[in-house]
């Protein structure tokens, strides 16, 4: 029997895994596992995995490292107890050659023993400390998803890897704007500071009511739109690099770490870990 | 003829990596390069970089990475201009099979084809912090070095690499432990904040007068010792791992880079990068 979204809310990051790793739940995550880190997930064949390392490294901002698997362990165990990443992320989409080919609510078969999988952090984190300091965002309030553009800026290369930065926007009223971009600072696991503030044709975006992914959302009057790096970025970049298979959790999809989403690392105490 | 200390006071950091590069400055670098990035270097074959890669993600806080080089391209272009590893730090220590064997003042003979090199953040970033919210710090007021000690503390394992983590300690007047610790906090590539505050025999540190590198450093009437993960800590760990050649900085002698030292992320703006 499924479990609903409703019946999930309040329950702790495990028991979500749980109704998760059984497919009773493949629903998205935002809200889910209150206090607890949430991630994108990349997973790919190791020959790739050194150079993506290096991409994330010389991409903070859009690519925030927050886990890294063993080659061909699935556990993510230092992201949590018992995290599976071939069952424990509500859906999959499963790339080859750059290109989609289908979503899965597991992939206990397409798992082998050289992959790696990686987590990075996600805004979820920072928007949840700007609603904490009493600013609205407009998706939230309205239940879509944070409207995405391709930036014109240039991320750093690595290897196969590269790609022009994709950002969020989030329309923000002029009197809180300093607030919101230092608030956004002190997470750079979620993204860090804003790459941008103020006129979208700077970086390239020409029409914010068309959002290359995501929702259109209004700039009111006194609004001044920000943009932020975003999770999106490594997964074009992925694309773009043709791997034979990469894989990836569904956008909105995320994993749900034990990591409080305000530890200072991201990295849960050792003896917490069941197979650490 | 060589240049000393004193005449490179004030320089801008790519006036230090000359005289450095030239071979007329082999000597510390605490001090120079006024308000740029110093880092720690970590040199190894690629067939162990991507596990040392992990191992740096799991232990932020002891292995700040900062920046990571293209497999057998010794130029290190997300963190400044012009910067060549083989050449630019002052004095490296060349360790094969995990004992140290001699150093240099140039490894141009020994880097190849399959060398990555991967720069980690020090302590200098927040100590200038805690200096300019005028906390004094004995050892530089002395002109010595940090104490620092082998804790009981593991680090998360990656591989092959693993072991205790080091930390340095510092004692700070009880009135501004927690100033100095939300500083430190601040600045996650500097070590972020303390690992332990207090009582050293809870992180196994039975004597803090004989510290395992560094010089001593007293405690005095109405002061806190606070221990912070420390750089060391990889040297250890690959040291431990007996890689069959491996190059570090010499302690104290680090890689100046062009960031600033309070960048949000160690990497130059495209534009300035002569070589990106």
């Amino acid at each position: 029997m499924d479990i609903t979204y409703e019946h999930l809310q309040g329950s702790g990051a495990g028991d979500v895994r749980a109704a998760i790793r059984s497919g009773r739940y493949s629903g998205q995550t935002a809200g889910l596992g209150a206090g607890c880190l949430q991630a994108n997930v990349v997973i790919m064949p190791e020959a790739y995995a050194l150079d993506f390392m290096r991409y994330c490294q010389r991409n903070p901002k859009p690519c925030p490292l927050t886990g890294v698997s063993d080659t061909g362990n699935p556990m993510m165990h230092t992201l949590g107890r018992d995290i599976d990443i071939r069952s424990d992320v509500p859906a999959y989409n499963i790339y080859r050659d750059g290109k989609l080919d289908g979503s899965a609510d597991n992939i206990l078969d397409l798992w082998s023993d050289d992959m790696v999988a990686f987590a990075l952090g996600c805004s979820f984190t920072f928007e949840h400390a700007v609603q904490r300091a009493g600013v609205p965002l407009w998706h939230i309030r309205h239940n879509t998803t944070v409207p995405m553009f391709r930036s014109n800026i240039e991320t750093v290369p690595a290897g196969r890897f590269s790609g022009k930065m994709v950002v969020s926007m989030r329309a923000i009223p002029a009197a809180h704007v300093d607030d919101v971009a230092a608030i956004s600072r002190r997470y750079p696991l979620a993204h860090g500071g804003p790459v941008h503030i103020g006129d979208p044709a700077q970086i390239g975006i020409t029409d914010t009511s068309c959002p290359d992914w995501g929702d259109a959302a209004p700039i009111g009057r006194d609004e001044v739109p920000m943009f932020w790096a975003c999770g999106v970025t490594p997964q074009v970049a992925v694309e773009q690099a043709q791997l034979p298979l990469c894989i990836t959790h569904k956008p909105g999809h995320m994993l749900i770490a034990d990591v409080p989403e305000d530890a200072e690392v991201p990295v849960i105490a050792p003896q917490m870990s069941a197979d650490a």
